[in-house]
Formats: structure tokens, C-alpha cells, sequence
């Protein structure tokens, strides 16, 4: 948990505020002992040294860590013991762990779904939206997601299971291509991009639809928001559109280890990383996410076992 | 609840279907012992024939009826008897009908309040707003309105008890407006109507807030509505925005009387009504709605007792 003076400490440093898009050159990855701002996010770790009861040498764990080789931990709630070491390790910065419980609570807490309901899921081949279309399946609702490639449409239908899938940017009109899946209408609607595909499925929810806000990938980078024009949907459909955020919800993890862990074991539910290997590729890997270069949950080694 | 072939039957038509405002001169008065197309709406009526085991001849109701002197109701699913005849039977086209079950569902059952939140209502002094504000007071909420014009501001303080009001129209940044009033943030906004005023309010929404949806009066006569920014805060906030319709909810119509028809008499609920008198004047009092020339619900009388 602690990081020593003494070892060097490799970080990918932010060199100035991002505006839009973050590109490759806005961060650099430097070798230091001090600390200087490492950028963080959710990583797997393997605790060093402990002044804490609950943590001791050689224990894992996932949270809230630096990107970074060390990092000193000050709270133990930015962390979860990790208990069950039969799965991939990296799985905890996925499936296993907030993207987990993110697909878990949005799914289930938010959109209380029916067996025989329509679902549709975008970004649907990301960390997230693979387990909400998998859950949906083992839920009994028929699913359809979005992506923004071939390869992608081919995994969702292909790997996870989807009933079906379209990739968003060869779809000049996207209430037309709603239209095509869902001719009766979506009931449930997992959001992880905003802009015009909200507007584009605003159109076809159902009566007493449910909206589960988990994201607006599409929106973060731009200086002005695009505008939703289809809100009086909302009204007139009696839509329920609900923001959470995963950290809420952490109680319900032990549900959700106990739903996925054995579906992972027997191969009722699969999940799809991108891993690339070093601190080095952090910045590539992370500027990809805006256009979509990932396939599956990205994922960056530090260091293997 | 019949009409006869030989009364003649005078009627507003709708000339032509209504692109934008509706005009004065898109309706027309006719009288006529056929029918052509009259506009509907919540009217209060006597009964004058009835072949319905529980209607007959003098008895009282509200409901969906022709904007005409005599209308003939095809189903009683379209009525509610009216039983209490000790208030002024044009209440029950607003405080005691469908507005006020409107404003019932979407402050009680959407919002679910608790007693020191802070709550915004828009077109505050309206059919619907001017109940709400009175409501939240009563549930022991800080309640402000905005609305059209000084004449409503100084109602909405004045007569209805609100906290705080101001005149939208005079603020050229509602966002600064919203944080004059809420420097702590908004709890619960009661949506009337829509567009900029829904982008303002999102940025000062609290988190956990709820948005009841009940319309978007500044978006019903654009040909294109204008586009909402600001639902990130929808995700980041936890907000939950939830569309109704009061038709839905006539079970609850007599927990409204129940809690209203007391208050009325107790003079703990007041309401302001805009009546005109005369079917000649309905044309221009609806074109008046969406240019906010109503003070107070607009009720337009056809006959009188």
C-alpha cells in the first residue's frame, strides 16, 4: 500500500488542463520518487506494506489507485479486498469491480426490468454495456445494441449473445435504424453516450419507458453539449430517466459477485478486454476511448504478477 | 348528456390544422345543429338526458367534453360525478379536476417530498403551478415560482404564499437567477415548461433532485424544439426526471378532494381563475395561453347555472 522513497516511481503526468480531446501529447510518462499529479482510476493492486488491521503484505485489492507503478493509499474505502482469485485479476477493473457494479445497479436498481421486455444498450461492446446486454439476456429481455465497428456489431452478436446489433456511424438516420429493431418500441434504454442517439431513442421508447443515465461518452470532450430536442417524449410517454453513479451502490457488490462469479465459471457470461502491456501505453490507451479504439474493456498492465 | 337534433349547437372549429400559434383566425364560432369538428377539453356539465344507469337528468359532472354548448359524452370512463357543490363548480375544470390531480401526482407521487426541501415551480401562477406552490408550502417546503409578468410574481407571493418569485422575462440569466434563490440548489422542480428553463434548472439541481415532467408549454408551437444541454447533470447529480400524465392517476382524484376540498374551505388553499365569459372568447383565450395573457387558470364560461 506504501510507495518507498526509494524505488523510482514511473507515472503518466497530465502536463496541462484538457480542453476537448485529449491527445497523446497533452500527458507524458516520466520516471520520479516524488509525487507530482498521476492521473487516477480504477486498478488492481498488490498491497506492499499496511499500517491498516484489515490489509496485510501480499494482499489484493481493486479501487481507486494513480496511474502509477506505486501508489500510497490514504483511506480504505478507496479500496475492496479482493477475495476470489479463480477469475482474471484484471476482471476487477471490469466486470468484477465498478464497471460491474455500474451494469448491476443501472440494469437492475434503475430500469427494474420484465422478462420479455426490449432492451437497448449503446457503447454496448465497452467495459459496461457487454454485461448489460448479457444480464439482459439472462433476464429474458430482448436485447439490441450499438457500437462503431464491424468487429464490435460481430462480438455483441456473436460473443455476447445480443439479439441484435447495428454500428451507429453507418446509420445515416438513427430513428430509422431504432425503427428497424424495435418496431414495437423499447422499454429499457441503457444511455452511455447522449447527443443525438438519446434524441434517436427518446423517439421510440415505449410508455413508462425507463432511461438508466450511466454516461454521455459522445458529449464529455465537447466545449458545448449538443442539444436533446426530443425531451416532450418524456411527458407524453411517461419515461423515467435516472442518473446514478456505481460508488452509490457499492452494498450491492456482494450481489453482483454472487450473480456473475459463478456465470463467469460456467461460461454463461463472458467479458472481452483490451489489454495493452506498460505504464507507456496509458495516454494512446486512454485518448482511444473517445474515438473508439478499444474493443472490450480497456485495460493497462502496470505489472503482471 | 345528449344533445337534440333541434337545438342549434353553437361550436369553435378548427378551421385547419395549426402549424406554430394558433391564431384567432384559425378558429372560427359557428352555430350548427350538426356536428363538425369541435375542439375538446375539460369542461363541467349538467346532464340534460341520460341513458346511463348512473347519470340522469340535473346531475352534475367534469370531464373530457366539446368545446360546444351541448355535447354528447359516448363513454362515462370520461366523466367524474361531481359531489360537492359547496365551491364554485368552475373548479373542477382546474383546482378540483384535472389540473389539480396533476398537481397532486407529479408533487406527491413523482417527487416524493420531504418537509425543508426546496422546490422551483415554472408558469407558477398557471392551472397546475399555482396548486403545486401551495402544496409544497403545506408539505413545509421553500417554494419559488417564476411566471410572465409582475401581476403574477406579486400573486405568486402574495395570494398563493410562495417563498420567492421572479418575473423570467426580466432575467437575462436564469442560471443567475436560479443561484439568487438556490444558492444551496434545487431539491424538486415541478417542469411546466421546458427548453431554456430546463438547461437553467439542471445546473442547479441538488444532488438526488427530482423532475417532474408535466410539460413544456414554451415547446409546443415550435416547429422544432429547442435543444436541452446540460442533461449530463442528469448522470453526475443522480437526478431522476419522470414524465405523467394525470388520466393515469384518477384513483387518486379522491385523496385530492380529500385533502383539497377542506383546505378550500378553511381558505389554507386559495385559487385565481381568469374567466371569460362567452364560447365567442374561447378562441382568444386559447391563443392567449401560449403568450401567458391568462392570469390564473383560464376558464372560459359557456353557460351559467
Amino acid at each position: 500500500m506504501a510507495g518507498s522513497d526509494e524505488v523510482s516511481n514511473k507515472q503518466v503526468i497530465l502536463k496541462h488542463y484538457v480542453t476537448g480531446f485529449p491527445k497523446d501529447s497533452d500527458m507524458s510518462v516520466v520516471t520520479k520518487t516524488m509525487k507530482l499529479k498521476p492521473l487516477n482510476g480504477y486498478g488492481v493492486a498488490k498491497v506492499l506494506d499496511s499500517t491498516h488491521p484489515n490489509y496485510k503484505k501480499g494482499d489484493l485489492a481493486w479501487g481507486y489507485t494513480g496511474w502509477e507503478e506505486y501508489s500510497l493509499i490514504a483511506s480504505p474505502l478507496l479500496l475492496i479486498k479482493i477475495e476470489h482469485t479463480d477469475v482474471p485479476l484484471s476482471y476487477y477493473t471490469g466486470i468484477l469491480g465498478m464497471p460491474g457494479i455500474t451494469a448491476y445497479v443501472g440494469f437492475y436498481e434503475v430500469c427494474s426490468p420484465k422478462k420479455g421486455e426490449s432492451v437497448f444498450v449503446s457503447a454496448a461492446s465497452g467495459a459496461v454495456g457487454q454485461l448489460v446486454g448479457q444480464l439482459a439476456k439472462l433476464a429474458g429481455c430482448y436485447v439490441v445494441g450499438s457500437a462503431g465497428s464491424k468487429e464490435k456489431v460481430d462480438l455483441l452478436k456473436k460473443k455476447f449473445g445480443f439479439d441484435e446489433a447495428f454500428n451507429y456511424k453507418e446509420e445515416p438516420d438513427l430513428d430509422a435504424a431504432l425503427k428497424r429493431y424495435f418496431p414495437e418500441g423499447i422499454d429499457i434504454y441503457f444511455e452511455n453516450v447522449g447527443g443525438k442517439m438519446l434524441d434517436a431513442v427518446l423517439l421510440n421508447m415505449k410508455l413508462r419507458g425507463r432511461i438508466a443515465m450511466c454516461g454521455m461518452i459522445s458529449q464529455y470532450n465537447l466545449e458545448q453539449p449538443e442539444g436533446v430536442h426530443n425531451l416532450m417524449q418524456v411527458v407524453g410517454k411517461r419515461i423515467r430517466m435516472e442518473g446514478f453513479i456505481a460508488s452509490d451502490h457499492y452494498d450491492l457488490y456482494p450481489k453482483l459477485l454472487e450473480l456473475v462469479l459463478p456465470a463467469i465459471k460456467q461460461g454463461k457470461i463472458v467479458y472481452v478486454e483490451d489489454i495493452v502491456e506498460g505504464l507507456e501505453k496509458a495516454p494512446a490507451a486512454l485518448v482511444g476511448l473517445f474515438t473508439g479504439q478499444n474493443v472490450g474493456k480497456q485495460v493497462v498492465v502496470v505489472a503482471r504478477e
